[in-house]
């Protein structure tokens, strides 16, 4: 173990560019609460770590907290120079910078002193596009590039988080054995890391599973609603409720948080603190991303779109307190109609909604993330995916257990819902999700996630949709022709002349 | 008017260079379905048009229609070269050609020729951005540039579109007298264009009306579905729904059209031709951009992103097919359960479900454009846009009139749903919209443009939505602050901490 109380002289000999410490195994570059987290992280489990950022405050109390936590082997460096020159060759360093510019500007900084055969590694939400410039860039140098998912929030950081590296092989390879140490390790399946694939694809699963999150989330908020509105529960009795769920099929990191949340008393005043939280959520960019990309790559993921556009409506705040007055006369309450329910049951349906529900959202995911496989060559594994994201992560969940074993079954399922299990799950369940979102509805509480997946699964298990009718539509006004369900070819009909004849 | 006799004969010389032809007062290039159309239809209004296509067959085609169509002033060129010198300075040409690279083409091609202060109009259905950079590179040669929307298909493109030009006033100002006259005329409120704003406003309202198309077919499909297969209407009672239904609110082009198609018999076969075409709808991207643009904008669309969806889903026929016998077993059937309705009142109720799903498609599409305006500096009119698709394109509709008069009322109406005359009429409508809805949902027919829509509107209308839990969850895991609903400021609770202190 390296001792912290040399460190300090290290550190300004460094600074002069006279070291004598041995080079340490890794450098982390971008010191706010993931990137301060995962160096921790990463010196607790052994490896050495040198530590920069530009704002030099945030390497002290880096350092501070190493020096705290266990005299950690974590070396901090005020200029990027001694910085870089710290590291042991081929030089790995991860950087956990805001996305866009930020990241550009630290590569300059650091590539600066960077030598034929190190590697960068970006740890931040980035879009995967410009994951791919970079390491097309990188590679002109002579060096390694990464871009690497990692989800956890703070405390996954700094105690295993879900890691998704995609980019050079052989630079993962290199910190392969920090990484298995430094993730989530899950009893059953091992470290939440995996090689992802090449290029952006680490940015890009990342990107899905905070779609993915979103659609979780949002879930679970109309849950609460249609349990608080409706069934006119209390913060006690949704604690409990939340609690009992996180016991059964519903165990998530997510559930875990919502039952947590419901038990804590306001701080500044009387009542519990959830209902004096402002109903605006704000958002980061890779929801918006999530639901693009789906449009882009022609898949349908409503129950993400619909958490997106949740997110949206709520921070309309000031117009929907107008738009609650205009409506007010119509005879809108805070519920629509006061409907009497038997609150046993109603948990009970409300419980099965929701997991019925998530498992569209995740086939929907899932569905994007294999889209883009294909489009990009990348091969990704989605039982795999699931496997990593069994721990450490945001939407870890005994659910994702589940998702591995169907890909397991069958690596080239087209849709989670035929699964022969989920598709029984859904079977079970159906009649309850349905009472739900017809309760909602007949009580003017929006569930937009749940019945957009209601919907979903009610078109994907339909052979004949009435898109037809579009397509005639279609075909009437714009010539694009059309397929015939009974013999094969394209074919357009002068629908406006026959219906012109037919009407004379 | 021009003898057309003598035009072979002007063609020929023009050909050779040596023309003695009067000038032209604008061109046309790009003679598929929409080029030709908008080209007669330019001629029979009195204004001598030459055109041009590349491949010639199609120029010696539009001539030939021109001839046939009344001796009409058009006059067809071979080679880019006297097609732009027989034009009347400063010339202006539109160009009518696939979006993309082959604009560039053309443009390069035509440009060649052309000189200081002449205008190329580009008519497709192009991204807007690519019109913002080619008004620029045009601007460096001395040219003006218009992105202008057309809408209406061969027949509107024939005898009156509805237009949206965008880019440079002054080549705006020049070719106005024609755009009047080519445009759609309404009784009551003019012609259907008007000059809609700077760089690529014209591309980017006509992207939206597309993605308002989207929606509307949408919905008709869904209340097709309801009406068939719970309802169990035949086509001919459809029909005459469809052609009921275009007597009153609801008079629209599509839903006439649709009454059209319920009535056309089968060529090929028994019965009619609507159930012989395959359920598998095409498109070509502006509905997409339309949802990627809402992400972006931050304004939620779920009813323009439910028909998006639907189209995806539809594409799907063999999974479809595939995943209806999956759930065969689970008790489903074409419907789920049948139900049984009185056929007058399904009919009245999802006419009004239709139409309060259409009030928050044209909300969610008015709203992007509101957005996009304001990002753009753009300052358009949304009580004008209305006013022009009231004719011409494929979404005109007694409704647009509506819309019009709501933004008359009061132009800076933050959502049409809280006009006065909207809210009034989506009250009405509310507990027939919510019926059908339900009823959908009882029989697993996915309606996911109505139910979309109703939790829109559900969710627009609530002063307090469950948004306070997701805002806690983020501020749980990820520190991400939230506000309160009674003190100003921004706030962070160490959420884990305090409910690990009371499970202790």
């Amino acid at each position: 173990m390296y001792d912290l109380r040399n460190f300090s002289l290290f550190s300004s000999s460094i600074l002069l560019g006279r070291t004598m410490a041995p080079p340490t195994r890794i450098g982390l570059a971008g010191l706010a609460v993931m990137g301060q987290n995962l160096a921790l992280n990463i010196a607790e489990k052994g490896f050495p770590i040198s530590v920069y950022n530009r704002t030099t405050s945030k390497v002290d109390e880096t350092v501070e907290r190493a020096k705290q936590e266990g005299d950690l082997p974590l070396f901090g460096f005020h200029d990027p120079e001694s910085f870089v020159q710290s590291i042991q060759k081929p030089r790995v360093i991860i950087m956990l910078v805001k996305a866009g510019a930020p990241v550009d500007q630290t590569i300059k900084t650091l590539s600066a002193y960077m030598e034929k055969g190190d590697c960068i590694i970006d740890g931040g939400n980035e879009w995967y596009e410009n994951t791919e410039r970079r390491e097309k860039e990188m590679s002109g140098l002579g060096l390694l590039y990464l871009g690497m998912g990692v989800s956890g929030g703070e405390e996954g950081a700094r105690n295993g988080p879900s890691l998704m590296p995609g980019g050079s092989f052989e630079a993962y390879k290199y910190i392969e054995d920090i990484l298995l140490k430094v993730a989530a390790q899950v009893s059953d399946s091992g470290p939440c890391v995996t090689y992802i694939g090449k290029g952006g694809s680490g940015n890009f699963v990342k990107m899905v599973h905070n779609g993915i999150e979103y659609g979780d989330m949002q879930l679970i908020a109309e849950a609460y609603d249609v349990l608080k509105s409706v069934g006119k529960l209390s913060n006690e009795e949704l604690q409990s409720v939340f609690s009992e769920w996180n016991r059964g099929e519903l165990l998530s990191f997510l559930i875990e948080i919502t039952a947590d949340i419901f038990g804590i008393k306001d701080d500044k005043g009387e009542g519990y603190l959830v209902d004096k939280v402002l109903d605006k959520t704000g958002m980061k960019g890779t929801g918006k991303w999530t639901v693009q990309q789906a449009a882009d790559l022609s898949i349908a993921a409503p129950t993400i779109a619909a958490s997106l556009d949740s997110r949206f409506l709520s921070g309309l705040k000031e117009e929907r307190v107008e738009a609650a007055k205009v409506f007010k006369s119509g005879g809108f309450g805070d519920v629509l109609t006061d409907q009497t329910v038997d609150k046993a049951k109603l948990i009970d349906d409300v419980r099965q909604a929701l997991y019925a529900s998530k498992i569209c959202s995740y086939a929907q995911g899932m569905n994007l993330i294999h889209a883009k496989s294909i489009e990009k060559g990348w091969d990704l594994k989605l039982g795999e995916l699931a496997r990593i994201w069994k721990g450490g992560c945001i939407i870890r969940a005994i659910f994702l257990d589940r998702i591995k074993k169907a890909y397991d079954r069958n690596p080239d399922l087209a849709n989670l819902l035929v699964d022969p299990e989920f598709a029984k799950e859904i079977i079970d369940r159906q009649f309850a999700w349905r009472r739900v979102v017809c309760l909602a509805i007949n009580s003017g509480i929006s569930t937009p996630g749940m019945s957009s997946s209601l919907a979903y699964f009610d078109t994907y298990r339909r052979e004949r949709v009435p898109a037809n009718l579009v397509q005639a539509q279609r075909d009437y006004f714009g010539a694009h022709t059309y397929e015939r369900v009974d013999m094969e070819g394209s074919f357009h009909t002068e629908w406006f002349k026959i219906a012109k004849q037919l009407k004379n």
